[in-house]
């Protein structure tokens, strides 16, 4: 903790965001598109902290969040821009600070980046731990950490001590951390992390109802769903280290398909030994939208940005194919053929 | 942590244990039939810590351990009391002290029950999580650990502090942790486990490798068998809260069934939000396998002993029913409808 806390939550920098705030009568906390666990949950942490402190402080996300993160305590006062553009452009327009979380381009945030552009007076602070962050008046942006969640730890920490965490933010802050971890088993898992985890439990945390919440509450169809994609779906090819699962449309109306019942799928043929490459089609009503994961050496990212319109991280990427499915897989199998001897 | 180990590795006790130790020529660390993974990774944990301070020291577990855990540093000098029986029954029946290690009934030692009741002179030493514990020289019992490996660690730094840890000791008491609480998805998740576990982390234990090492190396067939089983054999009710999964000899040939491969199943339909109660049947040669999970207030050990000739745990239980599966799932269907008004 020591030493990440140095180098990004340093003191200086501290007193400088204080000091932002200080001259801040209304303060913007804004989060990307589709926001996911570690952007509801550090957003609101974070602005819950700074509102503790006496400030006037509204947090935004572009669109809806996911329903399985309305437990998070706090989570009604998130704004939907998308669904009150007019207040809310309004407050961003009119801020005298505009906290930027969890994103690294301006670009994420959909039409609520307008919004932001048109405010040219406010200062932008930016906390995220992704790579390429844009140039702020005051940036904490640190790659080391796993989740902008356990950096905002970090930051109230560093600005009031870890006893001006409340157990709402604690939860908050703990969604964060796990979602974005996968419930701590992949991302940097750093003795930091797990004693931040440490101070969050000590705050009432209760970690196992809260993973309970997050990752196992699924509808008896989506569950039969993967069984069925498991089972007759997957082509695996060991020589090759690679498999995929297809899902059409006349599928997903078979299974009762809902909003985000296809996440997660394509990480489970990663769990066969023979492994390292998986990529999931799946059709939508004007392309294939393809997910790949990887594990190791293999850049899924550039495989996506190469051949199939996309791209992402180095183990996790997305891409589409304009044509019909059996047009997408075949040109997988090719190319997967020929890329394979490359790692 | 300061908490726990005031309670049960206080100065006192550590001393008496420094005691017994000093006094023996010959340590016998022993731990349970079918060892798991904190069984393997406590008792690999502290035999090396007890070796590495200059005592003779084997380990001995009745049977066989997984595969998946000989990546465990010094897995290789873990002794199968069934395949080297007379050596190790010279060793234990001449040693100074017998340390127990993660159980709480003798008889979980098999035929080395016998090889430890022969040594009459020994004090034994106990190091275990679970509920009655015996009653032996030396006790650190303690049921609010999640795993005997946090104790051993505990144990560990009570003695000779935490500098003591070794990175190959880190690495099975890591295991031995996250073996017993489902990757920290379940059991007593105390801010201690967590600074636990950041302390191992910082000895080098990489977290992400152990965890695909553990929970994410399975073959193709077996992954295909949980995806027909979840499609095709799973019966859900809603009304009554409860699923089931048959799984038959002829399905088992079929998909190339190993040991270990239906590990897990039974808990997959709880992910189902209207589940609380899931049982799984698997036919034997003899007799029909049940497996019970529930979570919140339905006592699945009650359950298994009153209707399956079975027991456990109150939320893991298992059972037998000695017929036909048609029988013992129409058994099952009939007794669910009586015991669902009660819960």
């Amino acid at each position: 903790m020591v030493k990440n806390m140095k180098n990004t939550f340093d003191p200086a920098k501290i007193i400088q965001l204080q000091a932002f705030c200080a001259e801040a009568n209304t303060i913007a906390v804004v989060s990307h598109t589709n926001p996911d666990g570690d952007a509801i949950g550090s957003g609101l942490a974070l602005s819950a902290f700074l509102r503790g402190l006496g400030y006037d402080v509204r947090f935004f996300v572009p669109n809806r969040f996911p329903k399985f993160l309305a437990f998070i305590p706090g989570s009604e006062r998130v704004e939907i821009y998308a669904e009150a553009c007019e207040s809310a452009r309004a407050y961003i327009a009119d801020a005298d600070l505009i906290v930027c979380s969890d994103f690294n381009q301006v670009g994420r945030l959909d039409k609520m980046t307008d919004a932001i552009e048109a405010n040219v007076i406010a200062p932008r602070v930016l906390i995220d731990h992704h790579m390429n962050p844009p140039e702020y008046e005051l940036s904490f942006s640190d790659t080391g950490y796993s989740s902008t969640a356990h950096m905002v730890y970090d930051l109230i920490c560093a600005w009031s001590g870890p006893e001006a965490v409340t157990s709402e933010m604690a939860v908050a802050l703990y969604v964060g951390i796990v979602t974005d971890t996968g419930n701590l088993s992949y991302g940097n898992l750093t003795p930091d992390l797990y004693r931040a985890v440490a101070g969050l439990v000590e705050k009432g945390v209760r970690p196992v109802e809260i993973s309970k919440a997050i990752f196992n509450t699924q509808s008896e169809s989506r569950l039969r769903m993967v069984g069925y994609l498991l089972s007759e779906k997957m082509k695996v090819d060991c020589g090759l280290r690679t498999a995929y699962i297809t899902l059409t449309r006349a599928e997903k109306t078979r299974f009762n398909h809902q909003i985000g019942d296809t996440e997660g799928i394509v990480n489970m043929p990663l769990t066969i030994e023979c492994v390292d490459f998986s990529a999931m089609f799946i059709e939508t009503l004007d392309c294939i939208k393809i997910s790949f994961r990887s594990q190791g050496d293999f850049d899924v990212n550039l495989f996506a940005r190469e051949y199939f319109n996309g791209g992402g991280h180095k183990n996790a990427a997305g891409g589409r194919y304009y044509g019909p499915m059996g047009e997408a897989v075949a040109r997988f199998e090719e190319i997967v053929k020929t890329v394979h001897p490359e790692y």
